[in-house]
């Protein structure tokens, strides 16, 4: 690493849906952003070499690390941990846990991901389980939502653990002293939400949050007092996913209520600048990098399906976390004192 | 009731957060849509007749039922079922209970609805708990979603109650002969799903359903092949609040586009008749209306917010459910014989 680089981020360059195409193009992408990142190309070092993209990646500010496998998109997370311990996705795991990169990025299968990350780096002390967060769009900005489905039938206190992550998280990352944390919660209901819940949200009014008490599904894009929203992985990850589903199905309708006759063709393209600026608002792909939260390193999860420039923006995820501490961050205030067993320092 | 007006319904003229504004107004409309309509306009009687709307509505097919007490909206179940038997939102439950109406609708307070629902009508033998049904539009029609909000912590049993009411619902609603049901469920985690839900996917393939496996959140506005969607009540309210929440954030996010310069409103103005085809497709009051399943009658609850338009659609709802007799196909695929205590009969 030169001196200018100071974050090293090991990048899982053969997964994804599509590989190299994508993840060397977002390599450049983030070489030309960040002065300060070395980025560590973890898979076949033949395939990299001879891509046509190679040519144009500054090797001052990066290194290819070569290993032989690839872990399939749908390869069952168990197999992984026996079998392909020589895969790019693996390898760049050690990385972070060796000391050797101070995060790394993988747009591989989820389950393999965290099944391999809590293998290698292990949970930090004090967190049984890890958990998805994703940062999303929202009419007053952003919130940072988790878990969106590394749980499901999570306890209480997994609940509150979540909470306490999400908030050092955003703490960390945004700048933001005292974030509003929610717990996501039902209002139809005479009982008003499931035993979990109302369990949860006692223990969360003792946390070491700013707890705002319960919200709804509606607030997580539209209440303006709201930073980090919590909920066990089962709803967060059909919630998100229902989400995904309505966006794409507004789009399409909107293209093909475009397409009906020459007049609703003009007024498309006079559109274009309106429509691209509220697909720049709501662009997935500018939201692109799940942090796998609770282990004792950065993994960031870029969506399997990304394209370079979503690709690029988990990279910068990662290194916003690395460069905030973001690890240390929680650590301090998980309730267990720990011994420093971290491989990740910021600089 | 006249000849004619062959289905008679039950409104609860006082309901709602606006009341007999939105209810009379909603009365006139369908009215005009349905000539074989009976309404049955349940409230206190000289706010009723003293309203300015009074005069326009048929009173050849339309009666009104006095009494003295309103629901308030955010009133407890329990308040209502000890003090509240009096009130315009419980007079029509019994209405439908004593045969006088065939169903009634509410924009009531749905906790209170529901408990109020259960105790008046009882349940159908073998459902334990009612579910809130809704129907939803997509990318190729419409889904029926359930449960939304009934129940919290279902148990595979419920789930599977849940699936046969949806099926046997959209079997007579929509004229589908075997309409295709599927599972919420996450993909992402290894584990794919919590105990509940794959005990219930194996009870659901043994029912008497067309059931086509787990779907995940994104199927349910963008899969071809799925009519009803399945889930717990706690998943299902998050879920279509989340996505309420997001079609409001991008509605306000293209308004404040078309905002900004001289341009953008001209390109603004040249969108509207495209605009508003889109916001006709997803408009929620084309939707409006959730059916309480598993009771001896029928009961439609409308949005509490619902203008005169969204009511009116919540009318149709009802209506349509008598017509094609939704309480005797249920009981006839519950698994426990029956005797006839219904109250409904279809004509």
């Amino acid at each position: 690493m030169t001196k200018q680089a100071s974050v090293s981020i090991a990048i899982d360059a053969m997964g994804g849906d599509i590989g190299l195409d994508t993840t060397l193009a977002a390599v450049i992408t983030a070489q030309a952003k960040h002065p300060d990142l070395f980025l560590i190309l973890v898979g076949e070092q033949a395939a990299i070499k001879s891509h046509q993209l190679f040519s144009k990646i500054d090797l001052s500010r990066a290194e290819i690390f070569h290993c032989t496998q690839v872990v399939d998109m749908d390869e069952a997370p168990a197999n992984v941990l026996r079998h392909k311990n020589d895969s790019s996705m693996w390898k760049a795991i050690e990385l972070v846990r060796d000391g050797k990169a101070h995060a790394c990025v993988s747009a591989g299968n989820t389950g393999a991901l965290m099944a391999s990350a809590r293998y290698i780096l292990k949970m930090l002390p004090g967190i049984s389980r890890p958990a998805i967060c994703a940062t999303l769009p929202t009419l007053h900005g952003h919130v940072h939502w988790l878990d969106l489905g590394a749980n499901v039938d999570s306890k209480p206190e997994q609940l509150e653990q979540f909470a306490v992550m999400g908030s050092e998280l955003t703490r960390a990352v945004d700048n933001n002293a005292s974030p509003k944390v929610g717990l996501l919660n039902i209002g139809e209901e005479a009982i008003k939400g499931n035993d979990v819940v109302k369990e949860a949200g006692k223990l969360l009014q003792n946390a070491p949050i700013n707890y705002i008490g319960h919200v709804e599904g509606n607030d997580i894009f539209l209440k303006k007092e709201l930073d980090v929203v919590v909920c066990d992985g089962f709803v967060g990850n059909v919630a998100l996913k229902t989400v995904e589903g309505l966006a794409k199905f507004i789009q399409k309708s909107l293209e093909a209520q475009y397409k009906r006759s020459l007049f609703t063709k003009i007024a498309a393209l006079l559109s274009l600048p309106v429509l691209k600026r509220l697909k720049t608002t709501i662009d997935p792909r500018m939201y692109n990098g799940a942090t796998l939260l609770g282990l004792q390193g950065i993994v960031v999860k870029s969506h399997g399906n990304a394209d370079a420039f979503a690709f690029a923006n988990a990279i910068k995820i990662a290194r916003l976390e690395v460069k905030n501490g973001v690890i240390d961050k929680i650590r301090d205030k998980l309730p267990q004192p720990t011994t420093s067993l971290e491989n990740n320092k910021s600089s």
